[in-house]
């Protein structure tokens, strides 16, 4: 095995070592059926029992009520933005949304197809650069939908918004599993795999009972359909097995190491130890999100030049830390710490930027 | 490593050996970045590499003309069954199907949501054992859909039929990189990658021009569009990289065999073998299927009674061959002779159910 690097990439992510050790190692006798968890059944039981684990640690290291389902789907959060309002959007009933950055505006987007949508509340006016607060949402809104962290700008929702009896409907991308959630907030979550749980390929979607039933009062085609994937175990067709064992290895690791407790405190360290060196870089660093928003997972933040910033992301990778330069749409520099990403790669990341600055200022 | 074993499984099925070990050998370090291709981020030079040369190794291996596009996306085909309609229904022409069995009966049920929907033929009269080869399909159609290969009940289109200037659209989950096609008539053929290509979780589509352009005509949801993956090159967000990859090494392979004239010719023998031996078992083993309908991918076949056929399942279980049961919906057996499973697989099986006719009858 070669040297492993520090990855700082915003999606597809680092994994836990342990989880891609254990794939590796049973990756053509799975389960010992002398089969690769790639080619048996996703109907023979050894496959069953990889989805049920993977669904009930979900559960536990997420402290889910039994109200809720859990689903295992495909197509990415960038498919959950057409289905959540072709399943939740109700006659008359504006679908309300919150835009904080460019997930968000791309979820509203696919929205307009399925009926009224209402921005109650955006930070376009000061370039996304925080989490609105105030913000009226009505009675009758079908649901309330946020982007819990926005991983192109690196603002978060660090306390989520309480619509009332509004059902609220999360796309958690990008911090899945990275905190504790109150799950009496929320109505539907949903997120891409590939951050803080396992590899691209599989997308979670965790729904309140009440919806899936809302959803099935609804005539639509069979795989769009919540109610479909409930009432199938995720298995109305071939489910992407190798993503969710992955992702099931994943949860093993979190659960062993602590779960989210552990994970939350971890995170905030990593991300504080970033922001401070920011913070007291005398403006070398500038971060570019308002300090009550700034995301725990994809730190943001800008060099003095454009240059300087080339010259860093290139100093970093000679140094084996990876994927460190800001999303093509806005720039900079970004640092993603997801959930397997280790302390000493957030250290041996700060060390670069501190001996970067003394050398570039 | 331990033994393995002969996989008859209909999907997720058997996969190459080669392809396998290649992915294990990488897996915590892939093209020596120092990440698993699980890790890298899909906008890394590394992977573009990897979807690049996938789609490369299908143009080549299929001889695909330069108007075909190669996508690469998610869903299974269970998704398609909507999309396709989606995208190529047009206003007051009719979308024509031919109903085959179970797969075919579930795509015509999804387009109902989209317009009318006209089924020009169906073998449902003979419990779909049968391809229906006499049948008009009106120049005013939006186009032909049609089941290359029924994996449930084992029917195949040996030749594909010809609708003139209405566009072919092909589910070709089953039989996909079987055989040598024929694409001038073809207008979009679609396949889940899970039997003949590589894991589950990706779905390949190949479109005409023309057709995504239909498409791009139609207000459409942002996923839902062939224009938008084509615009994109596949990645208008994260693709399921481990199964594109995955893929690609099993397409590698293909082509250092001999591609499709060495497949086809194999799948034969293959095929050929057991259904010899069915036709000349003296009523033992029973195919459900008329001989010029015969799927040279899926060999159902019944014995004298349930029992014998349960009986006769574990004992090939006993002998490492595993997933031999007929599928739910009709039982029997079935034998999935898919692109990897290597003609001593059959021989073996072949012998099995020699010696279980002799101890049976």
């Amino acid at each position: 095995m070669g040297k492993r690097v520090y990855n700082f990439y915003a999606g597809p992510a680092t994994l836990p070592v342990r989880a891609l050790k254990e794939a590796k190692r049973e990756l053509l006798d799975f389960y010992g059926t002398g089969m690769s968890v790639c080619e048996i059944s996703h109907r023979a039981k050894e496959f069953q029992a990889v989805i049920d684990e993977a669904t009930a640690l979900l559960k536990e290291i997420y402290a889910l009520p039994p109200h809720f389902h859990v689903l295992w789907l495909q197509g990415g959060a960038s498919t959950q933005f057409f289905h959540v309002p072709w399943n939740l959007g109700l006659e008359g009933k504006p679908m309300a949304y919150v835009n904080t950055g460019s997930w968000a505006s791309a979820a509203i987007k696919e929205a307009r197809f399925f009926g009224e949508v209402k921005v109650v509340a955006s930070s376009e006016d000061a370039d996304f650069s925080y989490i609105p607060r105030e913000f009226e949402v009505g009675p009758d809104a079908s649901y309330l939908h946020i982007t819990s962290n926005e991983t192109i700008g690196g603002v978060e929702w660090i306390e989520f918004p309480d619509p009332g009896n509004v059902p609220l409907v999360v796309d958690a991308s990008s911090d899945f599993l990275s905190h504790p959630i109150d799950w009496t907030r929320i109505g539907l979550l949903y997120a891409g795999a590939q951050k803080n749980l396992g590899p691209a390929g599989v997308t979670v979607v965790i729904a309140r009972n009440d919806l899936v039933e809302r959803a099935r009062a609804k005539k639509l085609p069979t795989m769009v359909s919540y109610a479909t994937h409930v009432d199938k175990g995720s298995m109305h067709n071939t489910p992407p097995c190798f993503a969710i064992y992955l992702s099931m290895l994943a949860l093993r690791d979190l659960k062993e190491k602590g779960g989210l407790g552990y994970i939350e405190k971890l995170n905030k360290k990593k991300s504080k130890l970033l922001y401070r060196l920011i913070d007291g870089s005398n403006g070398f660093y500038k971060g570019v999100v308002r300090p009550d928003s700034r995301s725990r997972m994809n730190v943001t933040f800008r060099l003095p030049s454009e240059d300087l910033e080339t010259a860093c992301v290139a100093e970093a990778k000679a140094r084996g830390l990876i994927g460190l330069k800001g999303h093509r749409s806005v720039g900079g520099m970004r640092a993603s710490l997801y959930n397997a990403m280790p302390l000493k790669g957030v250290k041996a990341l700060a060390a670069l930027l501190r001996e970067f600055q003394l050398a570039n200022s």
